[in-house]
């Protein structure tokens, strides 16, 4: 398998380093609009199987040229770890260049016009979907929202369709951590700019009698109980794939997906909109060398943060990912909640990566794997619950990455 | 009675709207560094006795210029309304020009450089005391902090030491309103740039056996409950002038000044704080036309918020300033809240003017009515509380807006 990878941030960053033990590919393209940070992720794995790895400057947002470095370098899958503005440009390009596909984050939505917390718009995916026939007939594999959440999320909520349960009523996938940095009193560890986005959108949530709906910003707040000592974390209702993959391939009641932000985040969130911190479009201000200058106060905001790729040093804790199921087995009630922890002392030690980073980036490895060496097949335009998930799953654990399982009963 | 008034903001305007309608004094120069501004005040009362009013052009920092227009125009009183940068050199240029001087806000402070949340640095009005001596020698009075908090509160203070109580253990300047603006979620009624600068500098108290202290920000918060149906709102410790000026005069246990800034806006302030934009000092973005700009968060925070002082229309409510004292009269223990409360729809009506610009405006022009007519008068820095307050709070009445005073007794 020869891969170009697009994007040497954070999460691309990590996959080269995850990829580097690994001996299912032969070549990994590791390319950036800026070339010095490719250079870097590749110069970081020269030591453990370095040589199959090359660096390059590609613009993810042009097509052509992609194309054209994919069929220079002979690549038979394109991993996109850019931001989602970048998905439908690359989707394609793969698609032009006879390869397979994978990412972490679908295409963009858009809120409905008139009654956008009550009916979906665009959906997440919308434009991907669009063109599976076309992937269908060029026989080739768009493998889409195969990170952690959506990605793991989502093997999970087939493995427990097809393992664990007779009929489910609910799948709500839940996210939550007790990450801190030292030395900030507010530092979140992903970018503010797309939790913004993400949390400002309207969620949506599947239900079988009633289809896709949306509803407002932090909907139905609920706290959750993580595993392994994070403990109870303040939900709520965030858009996210898994609502839009999962009701594709697993029958169920209901799916959503509920993000563990806390109150302070949560509340950080809504200030941000009450005084319209959060909008992109410029607002007009004099700058320091007394002209007037038009900038998006959402820059403003994130440019008064820390990077949160370059905290991983001063962060503890750890971070969550899973699906919690609810339904039935032989007749009886059944609650469980299928989970992933990475401690980030441990993934900065073994990776040098933060752990949120770290745990997105593993997935899409794992997947890559299994596709190398046939396990997992198809043409098409596919989420990872189209896939049987227990090979998944194993690989995983061989990865030094064990996943987790606690049967539960609500209150 | 000549006046120089210099500010033709919202506070300069309700000023001359006000001064229009009394007779004490001869002429008043309304001096703006935009002259447009100036000349849109003295336009609005041309039909009520505004041959009495001129506007000017002047720049307040410029000390020289304002003491030559006040000689030019042979005024005998120069009445500050602009931002509390201004202070200084207003304040000197008065000295210079042989006048006296009034204002509604004292030199700014500085935070103790070590320990800013238990000590005192450089307090508010501690550069105008300073020239004490050169004024008492000029034999002119500047009369400062003369607005309605500080202000009318100072009055108030000195007529409950003078006439309602025998011992005082605790005064607490009270600031609520219960202001709404129609089409807006969060609309300050008075500027977010200020708002911050007077919320997060170290609030100061004072104890009669310990002198002047400040605390955390925000400390210390209390319900208080506000006549005239604005009823409870939660207040929290703000450095107000009032506690540098009524222990002056007015021998109490405690002197505080709490703000009625509610839960929702101190929790703004809050997030503000903890992601760093009330910083003034600038970050680094990319503007709309791509270019890198530096710019100051605080700025950004205003320009995405409406002008307060043109929200006059929209409002509706009302707003509330007083002082609050404990002790005893006659050996029995006493509690009154003694209070100014206007209503967003007469001052709107009445004068155009909205409630907390009004009730700030209000008191200037009645204290130099009581200056011009020889009630009141003195050499030397003196605040509100140095003067008889029977006549000021008289004539406040005479102006259409009578005070109240609440007997009550803590739960």
């Amino acid at each position: 398998m020869r891969i170009l990878l697009v994007g040497a941030g954070g999460v691309g960053t990590a996959i080269t380093r995850i990829a580097a033990r690994r001996d299912f590919f032969e070549r990994m393209v590791v390319a950036d609009y800026d070339l010095t940070r490719a250079e870097a992720a590749v110069a970081a794995v020269a030591d453990a199987g370095g040589a199959r790895f090359a660096a390059a400057r590609v613009d993810a947002s042009d097509e052509e040229a992609v194309t054209r470095l994919m069929t220079d370098e002979r690549c038979d899958v394109l991993l996109n770890a850019t931001d989602p503005r970048f998905v439908m440009p690359l989707f394609r390009a793969a698609l032009a260049a006879g390869a397979h596909y994978l990412d972490m984050a679908m295409s963009l939505s858009r809120p409905h016009p008139e009654r956008p917390y009550e009916l979906t718009g665009v959906m997440l995916g919308d434009e991907q979907f669009a063109l599976d026939d076309r992937w269908r007939e060029a026989g080739r594999l768009a493998l889409v929202g195969m990170g952690v959440e959506p990605g793991l999320s989502d093997v999970f909520a087939r493995y427990a369709a097809d393992e664990l349960f007779d009929t489910i009523e609910e799948i709500g996938v839940r996210d939550g951590a007790n990450l801190t940095v030292d030395g900030y009193d507010f530092a979140p560890s992903f970018s503010i700019w797309t939790t913004i986005e993400e949390c400002l959108n309207p969620p949506v949530v599947h239900e079988a009698d009633r289809g896709w709906f949306t509803t407002a910003p932090f909907s139905e707040p609920e706290v959750f109980d993580f595993p392994a000592g994070i403990g109870p974390v303040e939900c709520v209702n965030v858009e996210h794939e898994e609502v839009l993959l999962i009701p594709r391939r697993v029958k169920a009641g209901r799916v959503t997906f509920k993000y563990g932000l806390g109150e302070e985040f949560i509340n950080a969130l809504r200030v941000l909109h009450q005084i319209g911190l959060d909008r992109t479009d410029p607002v007009t201000v004099t700058a320091k060398d007394g002209t007037r200058v038009e900038v998006s106060p959402r820059d403003v905001v994130a440019a008064c943060l820390p990077d949160p790729a370059a905290l991983g040093d001063r962060m503890h804790g750890k971070t969550c990912a899973g699906t919690w199921v609810r339904g039935t087995r032989d007749g009886q009630p059944r609650e469980v909640y299928l989970y992933h922890v990475v401690d980030n002392a441990w993934s900065m030690r073994e990776y040098g990566c933060q752990a949120v980073v770290w745990q997105t980036a593993v997935n899409p490895v794992v997947a890559l794997e299994l596709v190398a060496n046939g396990t997992w097949s198809g043409a098409g335009v596919l989420g990872p619950e189209a896939f049987t998930p227990r090979p998944f799953l194993d690989l995983l654990t061989a990865y030094d990455s064990p996943w987790g399982i606690r049967e539960q009963r609500s209150a």
